[in-house]
């Protein structure tokens, strides 16, 4: 190649951000060029967003400016949305242009999946981005406005939370902490704000140690939610949900956090995917296609067990690593290195102070998870910003 | 009268708070049974409410505990809702209760005058209450939020304010300056928001002086407020207002300022009334009543020139003071004193720094005038709360 290979990062999600950081790292100087296109101009921290969408958290606490973390003299940064992805030609349309690539990486994330539940795409929030719960905490504080207009919508007081998985039980664990407070600055008597949260599968935490799920319902219980655990939402409507067996629960609010699938600009780009998630080779290439990888939520890893790793944070930012270093590798010639996952283990928030969580093999709840939940963010804070980034947003 | 007078008071706005803190200075003990009924367990400071509704200050900071102003040995007070005055039977009627009187004072407070205007009572909001100014902050933040989820929808960024008198003016300088704020809390770019202060009237602040109103549109103008005077609106739509010239204007946020009628209880109570506000006597009596003193918005009273006096804070709370005076002075037999206004000028906030007034005769504005209007503020809080409440509130 008589040019230098250009590398285009799609997303700078987990995936996509430690692939730009790493390589910025590894490659020598104009080894490579490279260019991150990214809708907006930060970086956010998805693990987080559960706080700022119930508003005990600024969102600007859950964002970095992109610009902070990479260096603009070793890698181009772009603010664009990603129209069309074009593998046969090796080119990515934006908005407003096009970009050529020689290896491509695709760190998109996910969409809500809806599985086809009636009314969910149109009268649901979800929580996925600075932009999606900046809009559902401004909903919620609006509705106990609402409701001090009009005292007889009890519906206004009531929020529904569909999914029990990480994002559902974290983010009811934080709105439970926040509903005494809106109640006092609304002048809002707190027995009437009911918050369920409804799954359709057999328990909360699919695939979590029974135990600290049990622990988990606890709190959480205590703090005023209500389940309703096997459960299937049968329609959601602009008056609330209907379940599976035919009761309808009333609210102007509903959150969906019970599904994410793939990038749909994924399926659209002719990679063979299920819901818009891609198996990838064992160095993180789409099937047949040696100079594109997807990371995160466009991409399906299989386990030793050939199932399926659940899309998560964790998984995305290892899979930046590796691909970084396959990336020079492809660019150097050199052997190509198999993606392992090294699942250090979960931790889940249930609010202020209480958390489940396995880390490294070993069960633990209460605070002690609370702090373990707090290193898991500085960790991934000084991962990608260093010292200083986890001086300015981290916090104890 | 072998057993005690009793005198109810309805309302805890500017007249009934400040007959209800008179009155417990002055009369001796056992001489009258008091009791002050109102909707809520606080008093609230309406010339302050431009600022909550903007977002600009906290609605905590608009209002007091009535519980911190009157003296509960001296006063009963009864938190309710005032449903029907039956003067023949010296009866209030309330939500959840009966009272009788000997003596009655209506302080009720007025309500928006929409002036038979489609569609402004089912889709404006109004600055009138501690709710109602929660729910259009609640509601600004909320366009901004949805506006990030369409950004298409530019009626999201469009405010429009009816009524450009005292409250309008004082609200849009408010709103012009929080705007600045809420575009950097939710990215969105400035220049994409539009204020809009329509007034029907031949200039806005009918009545006030030409070279301060003009000085006020010089300052709101340059803060981004779009004027339309002598424009009527002629419908309010859920999608916007449609002018009396035909012209369309998309917003989701409507906000009525421009009229105050008085309390329809009081023309269901069979007092002579002309929109709600009943002519009373020179002793604020109403006609034919001898013992049902009428303040502030439900008042009407006459200047030398037998014009009414717009209804103000100010007028409102010299009517207390003269009522409290009467209503000793009927108990105990003596002679009632005529209620003579003691005009001191008005000082309107045109957001930070900025106002104008006319204060004691002397013109106004600026730095000054803001000051001013800060002085008034205190001086009131002085009144009904002494230096304590002046240390809490107050703000230069």
């Amino acid at each position: 190649m008589s040019r230098i290979p250009r590398i285009v990062i799609l997303g700078a999600g987990y995936g996509g951000i430690v692939t730009a950081i790493r390589l910025q790292k590894e490659l020598n100087y104009n080894e490579a060029d490279v260019t991150l296109v990214n809708k907006h101009d930060y970086h956010y921290i998805t693990t987080h967003l559960h706080m700022p969408a119930a508003g005990t958290d600024d969102p600007n606490n859950a964002r970095v400016s992109i610009l902070k973390l990479i260096d603009e003299f070793k890698i181009d940064f772009v603010k664009s949305t990603v129209v069309q992805i074009r593998p046969n030609e090796k080119k990515v349309i934006l908005e407003d242009g096009t970009l050529s690539y020689d290896y491509l990486v695709i760190g998109l994330g996910g969409e809500p999946e809806t599985f086809g539940i009636p009314g969910l795409k149109e009268h649901a929030m979800n929580i996925r981005s600075i932009n999606s719960v900046r809009l559902i905490r401004e909903h919620i504080e609006y509705q106990f406005a609402k409701f001090k207009r009009e005292p007889h919508r009890k519906d206004y007081l009531t929020f529904i939370v569909g999914g029990a998985g990480f994002t559902g039980i974290e983010f009811v664990g934080e709105l439970a902490d926040r509903i005494p407070k809106l109640c006092r600055e609304f002048d809002v008597d707190p027995s009437l704000v009911k918050i369920y949260n409804i799954e359709a599968a057999p328990t909360a935490l699919p695939g979590f140690d029974p135990e600290l799920v049990q622990y988990a319902m606890d709190v959480l219980t205590k703090k005023g939610v209500t389940f309703k655990i096997a459960t299937a939402i049968k329609e959601c409507t602009p008056e609330g949900v209907i379940l599976a067996d035919g009761e309808e629960i009333k609210s102007s609010t509903v959150v969906w956090t019970g599904g994410i699938r793939g990038n749909r600009l994924v399926e659209e780009a002719g990679f063979e995917a299920m819901r818009g998630r891609v198996k990838v080779d064992e160095y993180l290439r789409a099937p047949n296609s040696d100079h594109v990888f997807i990371l995160g939520d466009c991409s399906l890893v299989m386990n030793p067990d050939d199932r399926p790793y659940p899309p998560t944070a964790q998984i995305a930012m290892q899979q930046g690593e590796n691909c970084a270093k396959n990336l020079v590798a492809s660019i150097r010639g050199s052997q190509l290195t198999s993606f392992k996952f090294d699942n250090k283990g979960v931790v889940a928030s249930l609010g202020k102070g209480e958390a489940i969580g396995i880390v490294f093999g070993k069960k633990m709840r209460g605070g002690v998870a609370a702090m373990m939940k707090k290193i898991v963010d500085m960790r991934y804070l000084y991962i990608i910003g260093g010292v200083p980034l986890v001086l300015k947003k981290g916090r104890l």
